[in-house]
Parts: structure tokens; sequence; C-alpha cells
């Protein structure tokens, strides 16, 4: 797994897929029907641009893993629900007060398209059609209680914006291996955590079920922070999409400045096995064709290049 | 109605209840439990500092005039999150690519207090604090979820933040009063109405109180705005706590400008009397001692002088 393979055919289908399918429900969710133009404009720049849709996808597959085929359509508000809470993130991430970033996914980024008090204001608004978005799925009400909750949890000040906060306050700093892992877990983690959770609430999960998928979104979460450290100092601006080498530049600790590149190649490495290893505790299931999903998941997140 | 009067007694101890109330909801909730001390902080001072925290008196207010004083208990949830998303439009609208605000409730804005970084962070966190009290109030599921769909329908791109929209791409421009109307009906408005609605639906409101209810905030929520462009002119900065003809100085069409100081009070005038008329439907309730605070608020919004 530590050389760059092929994404193998069922997992590609599988992204194609629900990448499609997220973007249906966000076109649909954001037509523009006021007379505030730019701002729905923006909102749809940045949630329908080119994206990895990890998010939805992990809802899909989570779901699939637990509830099996049937589960997709209910999954569509949530999985959209993710992509703009992932999408609000990026766009106040890139403010000039923020990480002050010009590229994102190989274009200018939302302030820079458009501006910045309409890049604040589309963040905004793409933070509460998340939580539209699920108080109108099709669901029965306690389980979107249950999936609001989870969400919220995820992307507030426990959670994603914590950990934004801590990066920032990071920069110049130098931070402990603990301490790096402690803002990942907040800052990517927290959201990349909720949406397997939500994916399995869907599916139906049991509490041991939703623990195994826990501590398997936790290791894909942070093997995916790893790769990126990786790639922030192995790829080229063109192939990532974004400035490469900014965090290096911005003198922020990475697992590569703490951990040396083999060090960090390692650590993702171990990851891998551990989400790998928590898939399997979720037998008699586990191996089953709904499962290889998850799997290949979990390879694909090492084994990106970009 | 149209001279100044003192704040009857009942109301003042009415806000003041309501006010201490949703302090202590949003101190708990606000309480630091992460490594991200500045976030919380700026949480805090952006929450829970100097404020009429009139959205949450309109939630206890149309509780207790649809349900009675035993529905109190059931909106501290819904009190605080209502407060929360009205802080937090608040620290973003102050940034400076917004309106630029140094001075808000007598006190440096929250983006001069912290950073520019924080106060796009805190705002963050305070959206979605909201609608984590709501998921976790200690309510039956289908009404959380009502209320969560209100929120975020009155919050979004269709709503406040479409409303914070069209006043930014208004500076400089002329409006028509229809204009006007429709940019302040969702960017003040629209959180208004939802605080009533959102009350009353705890209250257990049928489909025709909740559009009395409705009708009530509407007639408030435009009355509070065109009172607002009146102070704008007509009060200084200490009494305002906010920079006084700061709209005009921005070149912002107001109620004012438009129709003119007398032209305003009028309006004023015209929609108190609609706000007590819609009250006046909620027979055969109307009139008790639970109705009598929702009156007063209308006398209030038209009669207060900051």
């Amino acid at each position: 797994m530590s050389t760059p393979a092929p994404m193998p055919a069922k997992l590609k289908a599988f992204l194609q897929s629900s990448s499609l399918q997220v973007e249906q429900t966000l076109k649909t969710a954001l037509a523009d029907e006021s007379r505030a133009e730019a701002l729905f404009a923006a909102m749809q720049y940045a949630a329908l641009g080119p994206g990895k849709r990890l998010r939805p996808a992990l809802v899909y597959a989570s779901a699939l893993a637990l509830g099996g085929e049937a589960c997709a359509a209910n999954c569509h508000a949530a999985a959209a629900a993710l992509e703009c809470i992932h999408a609000y993130s990026l766009v106040h991430d890139d403010l000039p007060a923020m990480d002050d970033d010009a590229l994102r996914r190989g274009r200018p980024t939302c302030h820079i398209q458009f501006d910045e008090a309409t890049a604040i204001l589309a963040g905004d608004a793409l933070q509460c059609q998340a939580f539209e978005l699920l108080a109108a799925a099709p669901l029965a009400a306690g389980l979107k209680v249950q999936l609001i909750a989870e969400l919220a949890q995820a992307s507030g000040a426990r959670g994603m914006v914590a950990g934004q906060a801590i990066d920032l306050a990071a920069v110049d700093q130098s931070l402990t291996l603990e301490q790096l892992k402690h803002m990942h877990r907040l800052k990517t983690g927290a959201l990349i955590i909720a949406s397997a959770r939500i994916g399995a609430l869907i599916g139906g999960a049991d509490e041991a079920q939703l623990m195994a998928i826990t501590r398997y979104a936790e290791a894909i979460g942070l093997a995916f922070q790893v790769q990126d450290d990786i790639l922030d100092v192995t790829a080229n601006t063109e192939t990532l999409g974004k400035t490469q080498g900014a965090d290096a530049a911005r003198n922020k600790p990475t697992y590569v400045s703490l951990l040396g590149l083999e060090g960090a190649k390692a650590k993702a490495k171990e990851l891998h096995r551990e989400a790998h290893q928590a898939l399997q505790e979720l037998s008699p299931q586990a191996g089953s064709l709904n499962f290889s999903v998850l799997q290949q998941l979990a390879d694909y997140i090492v084994n990106r290049d970009y």
C-alpha cells in the first residue's frame, strides 16, 4: 500500500456516483430563489467546485456498510450537509485574516473570485444550509435530531472551529506531536468522524458498530492529515490544486516537520492498519461486499497523490 | 405611544428575568472545555455582553402567550439559540470587510477586542452552537426538528444572510421603499419572526395562532428597524452604544432618508398598530395577562430611545 496504485474500479465508481448525487442535492438546495445573486453564486462556487467529496462519500459508504444498498436514498441530505460544512470551513479558512490563501482546488479562492464580504456571508449561509438540509431530510425526527447533534458537535467550538483556532495560534509555535494530533483531531478529524458516524446512524448501527466506525474514521482522518503534510512537501502546486509548501512557508508544525518524511510515511501506514483493524471488528459483515468501499477508502487516503 | 414613556414594571421584570435566564443558559453552553481559550473568550464576549436580548424575550413571551407560564422552562435552549445567531451575525457584520464597525453596545467590537480571525471563528462557532443547543433541548424530537428548520430558514441564504448581502450591495445605491422593506424583512425581520414563531410552537400554537404571531412579529420587526433608522439620526453615540449617524455616513438608504423623519415616525406608529391588531386576532386569550408582555414589547420597540 505504500506505493501509489491505481484506484480500484469499484471505489472509483462509488466516488463518482456519490459525488454526482451530492452535487445534485446541492444544486437543488442552492438554487437562487432570492435577490441575493452574488451570495448564491459564491455558495455554489464554494460547494459545487472541484473537490474530492470525501465526507459525503464516507456518509454513503458507512450507511452502505451498516445498512446495505437500500440506505443510500436516506443519505442524500446528510451527505450534502457534510459537504456544506466542509465547503464553508474552506471558504473561511482561506480568508485574508485566516490562512490568506489565493488558490484552492486549482481555482481562485472564494474571496478572490468574489470579494471578502461575500465570502464571509457565503460561508455563513453554507453552514446554515447544512442544518436546514438535515432538518428537512425524509427521515424520522429522532434520527434527524441525532444527526444534527453529531454535526453540530463536530463542527463547532469543541470540534472543527476549535481546531482551526488552535491551528492559527500555532503559527510560529512549536507543538508537540500530541498537541499536533489534538489540533488535527478537531480541525479535520471531527468532521470526518461525524461523516462516518452519521452514515452509520442512517444505516442503523448499534452502539458497538458505532464505536468501531468511529475508530475507523479517527484513523483515516488522521491518516488523511499525515498524507496532506507529506504531499505538502512532495507534490507540486499543479497536482495539489493549492499552493505547495504553504504550511512549511507559514512555519506551521506538520507531521513531516516533527517526524521527518520517512517517519510521517510510517505513521500513515500505521493508521492505515488501524483503520482496517477497526473494520474487522464490525464482523460478521466485515469483508462482505458492502464493506469493501470503506476498506478501499482507507487505502485511497494513504495512496492519494493530491 | 409616540412620546417616550417609562417601561412598564411588568415588561421590565420580564425582560430582566428572560435576560438572566438566557445568560445562565449561555454561560453553561459556552464554558471553556477545550484548549481554544481565545475562541471561547470571544464567543462569551459576543454573546454575553450588554444587549437588549430582544429575541430571547420574544421566544419566552410568545410561549407564555400561547402556552402559559409552564412553557418557560421549555424555552431556555431556544432562547439561547436565538441569541447565539443574533450575536454571531453582529460579530460578522462588524468585520472590516463588512460594516467595519469599531464600537458595538458601547464596547469595542469583537475583532477589535480580539482579532479578526478570532472574530470570524467565534461567529462561526456561535452559529453552530445555536443548532447544538436546539438539538440538545429537552423537547420532543418532532418539535425540535420544527424549531431547527425555523431557525435555519430564518438565518441562512434565504433569510438573515441574504438580507446582509443585499444591505452590503445597497451602499451608495438608491433603493425603493419596497426594496428597503425586503432587505430588512430578511436582515432583521426573519430572525425576529423566527423568535416569535419558535416561542409560539413551544407554546403549542395551532396554525391560525402561528399566522397571527407571524404578522405580529413582522410588524414589530419592521418597526424595530424603522425606529433604528430614526435613532440613527436623533440619538447620540453614547446613548446608542454604537456610532451615531453611521448609516447616513455610509450613504445607506434608510426609512428616514426615504420617508423623512416625520414620515418614518408615522410608519413606526402604523406598524405598532398592526402589531396590536395581530395580537387581537389571537382572541379569546388576547388581552389576558399572558398577552400583556407581547403587547408591551410592541410598545417598547417603538418607544425605545436606544
